[in-house]
């Protein structure tokens, strides 16, 4: 059992000063974050919080979410970072599922946090003043301890609590910086939610490395294009929505020689985003990772990005992964498996998902024969059309390399002689007509039949998506009943 | 117990024409360390290698010193890298100590080896020629098993074997990478011996970054400068005296931007080394570490070099340190005790020298209020005087610094009235007369009399050191005992 001295008080200790938290009207340095998590674990053990027992957040991308993240280690909780976007009815029913018996919240999530609480919680609201200085005593952090429950995005089935221990968080940041380095300048903007993984890696990544963080509380790609310039930033995570507006805002001005990476996860990168950056110079590394491996599982270096098109790249060094197929052959499609230490070890008050320690991601894929990962869909998504797999992903890359189309999710949809057919949802670029039997005909030219969709339905809206930019395909899926019986439209034969 | 992937076989997946190995004629890539790793095992394995026994090894500074150190985990043996510098009896001592079966060496050593070989040991010549291919299957590293076993330099005492584990490796190579940072361009230079620990770490640093190490199998001040200027190398370990013999040679050229890090062990550094580094701006990083924390434990950064003088500076981010001296008032010397996931677990075949984690180093310290680690001494070379400590390394010091003086070890003799008092070894500056007097006269201006030197021995030779560049005050003591009765040129009243 490895115990590590606090990571936060070593770089208090190391440099008290230096900047820790780079937020639009306040800089908390090393030395103040940890007066502020002190701060708000005296504030915890007053109100009765007891050892082991979850406390539930509701707090926007600010210093003092950064607070309560470290604020556990030094009263012994486990911290549950709850999604804001969620509705009262959702909360509740994640608190009641939690036992939590406090819900944090800052000033902006007031409101949400007293009309989410079930009887029985304690609300208890963020100091957000400046924080005084340090006062624990040294504390050490044993790495198979709970810091984190997460419910998982779920774009499928009931969210489930994923345990991440200390040591989940330190083996992803080690991986994550044995893989991307380290550099003394470093500064990471996080403009993913905090609530999120990928956004809490980056506060885990900060007090391991000693690095500051500059925190956004909401998209803005005029703001985040100028934070690059002003602010050193050198690593930026992002998913591909993101991206392609930053592009839109930035033109033709380039990026400073500072700026080293941009982490692009939440699914499969579109080819068109891939070479816009590698034209510009723009050092992309995609990822794959999950709320289960605390963010980061593979990556996919800038050099290989369109040489290995298509690809998640290779596992972090600590992570093994395998894909179960049935066989062992390079380039099968089966279920990915992964292993290692930054694997959760499983889910609050559910059955422990991991056999041997493999965890079955739920994600198809496959390995090719120099051991790069690609994801094709996510195994509930899977549609097997009259006995032949039909990824959605592929066919919504497809249809999103059409110019009218800016995004497209594909579902399926029971049929009587096939099984399951493919049905695609689509948003039109701005300005752009989109003509249903020419779509179908410009998948027909780039697809086997059997994976043409049999109907396009054109979307005023944007589709549905997670907080992490992750397609929720079953939202279209309660769409495609609700708009039963369709049209004939965009019918095609097979 | 935690497994990984072997490290080599993931950078070599990654980046097999990546080099691994620099040597004067010849590079090894990732790929080739690793066929010359499955190499070496397949032929460990024939010769009937049992898993978990000592495999010795004698070799020199070259990439095969590498496949040695990766064909281990390949086999489940353990490897001994024995000091090349030591006399046959001493080996021959060694190799019986570990009950080892097999010996490696490499072409340079094989008179030695045969002179050195107990009977029943088998003598296995290291095949330096282009590796083939990799051929092993993927192999998982358990971290809590035994990878090396090094016998302590032993600056006093009878060598022991401390056992390192796969873990106290990783831990090591990732708190200096948290530390020193990770670039990726990257290239350590390696002209430590490889056999003690401070070498053998940047070949385990090598696999766990995907990084290049370039091999020098002596130190040459103007080799070393030249690999400096024309390799890349950004980071080199050295002690002080190579450091001093590089600044010799290089005059006033500076050094190329790219030197990034000095690594400085092996004791304290002088004053005026420091301060011209800090003229040229070279980075010079001071470290304390040992072969029990798997090379770095403590280091300073440049920074902080001259701020904090003579100190070893902060912990490395998984390392505790603590102070024993009874009480724990800051800026008290007493016994430096380590704890952390980079300490060994024990030395083999001996009592478990760990209480509660933490290992007693045998060095005399203290922490100052900002937490840095200053080293005053060995505890074994500690003097008391008349019921004061006087530590050899403080005199040491002051006679150092004076302009005649090159090097200078102090040492206690016994004494009817004081219990000890101290005796000073010294070795003048080449063109340099040293009066005995003076020099006693110029400590009493800069000491308290109980630490002013007895006598001053001048040698015609350099002081007796350890590979890794420890004064040998043992080898002093003998000697002292060896002059006994003292004439009284030197004597001073206290």
């Amino acid at each position: 059992m490895t115990h590590l001295p606090d990571w936060l008080q070593q770089q208090a200790a190391a440099a008290p000063d230096r900047p820790a938290l780079i937020a639009a009207d306040t800089i908390w340095s090393f030395g103040a974050l940890a007066g502020a998590a002190d701060r708000l674990a005296r504030t915890l053990r007053e109100a009765g919080a007891q050892a082991g027992a979850p406390v539930a957040l509701l707090a926007a991308n600010r210093p003092v979410f950064a607070a309560a993240v470290h604020a556990v280690a030094r009263c012994g909780v486990t911290l549950a970072p709850l999604n804001t976007r969620l509705n009262p009815h959702e909360l509740r029913w994640q608190l009641e599922d939690l036992g939590a018996q406090v819900l944090l919240h800052d000033a902006a999530y007031h409101d949400l946090a007293a009309a989410s609480t079930p009887a029985g919680v304690r609300l208890l609201a963020l100091d957000e003043s400046p924080p005084p200085p340090p006062s624990s005593p040294p504390l050490l952090l044993n790495l198979a301890a709970i810091h984190t429950l997460i419910y998982t995005s779920g774009t499928t089935g009931t969210p489930k609590a994923a345990q991440l221990s200390y040591g989940n968080h330190w083996w992803s940041a080690v991986g994550s910086a044995l893989n991307l380095g380290v550099h003394a300048d470093d500064r990471w903007l996080a403009v993913l939610p905090l609530f999120h993984v990928g956004g809490l890696a980056i506060l885990m990544r900060s007090v391991i490395y000693g690095m500051p963080v500059v925190l956004h509380e909401r998209f803005d790609p005029a703001a985040i294009n100028r934070a690059i310039d002003e602010q050193g930033v050198t690593i930026i995570s992002v998913v591909a929505t993101m991206l392609q507006r930053m592009l839109a805002e930035r033109g033709d001005r380039p990026y400073p020689a500072q700026l080293r990476c941009v982490l692009l996860g939440g699914g499969p990168a579109p080819r068109h985003l891939l070479e816009a950056c590698a034209a510009r110079n723009i050092p992309v590394v995609q990822t794959y990772g999950m709320t289960e491996t605390a963010s980061q599982a593979v990556t996919l270096a800038p050099a290989d990005a369109l040489r290995k098109l298509g690809s998640a790249g290779r596992p972090l060094l600590p992570l093994q992964v395998r894909i179960d197929a049935g066989h062992t052959a390079p380039e099968q499609v089966g279920e990915i498996y992964v292993r290692g230490p930054l694997v959760t070890a499983g889910y609050r008050n559910r059955p422990v998902p991991l056999h041997d320690g493999w965890l079955a991601t739920g994600d198809l894929g496959y390995l090719d024969s120099e051991g790069y990962l690609y994801v094709v869909d996510r195994r509930d998504d899977l549609i097997i059309s009259g006995g032949e797999n039909v990824y959605p992903a592929e066919v919504e890359a497809v249809l999103q390399s059409h110019p009218a189309v800016q995004e497209a999710g594909v579902v399926g949809l029971a049929d009587a002689a096939w099984g399951m057919v493919p049905v695609a949802f689509v948003a039109a670029e701005p300005d752009h007509a989109l003509d249903q039997q020419e779509l179908i005909a410009f998948a027909r030219n780039r697809l086997a039949g059997y994976k043409v969709p049999r109907q396009i339905v054109v979307l005023a809206e944007a589709l549905p998506r997670t907080a992490a930019g992750k397609l929720r395909r079953n939202l279209l899926r309660r769409r495609l009943t609700e708009l039963l019986p369709l049209d004939n439209t965009g019918e095609v034969d097979k």
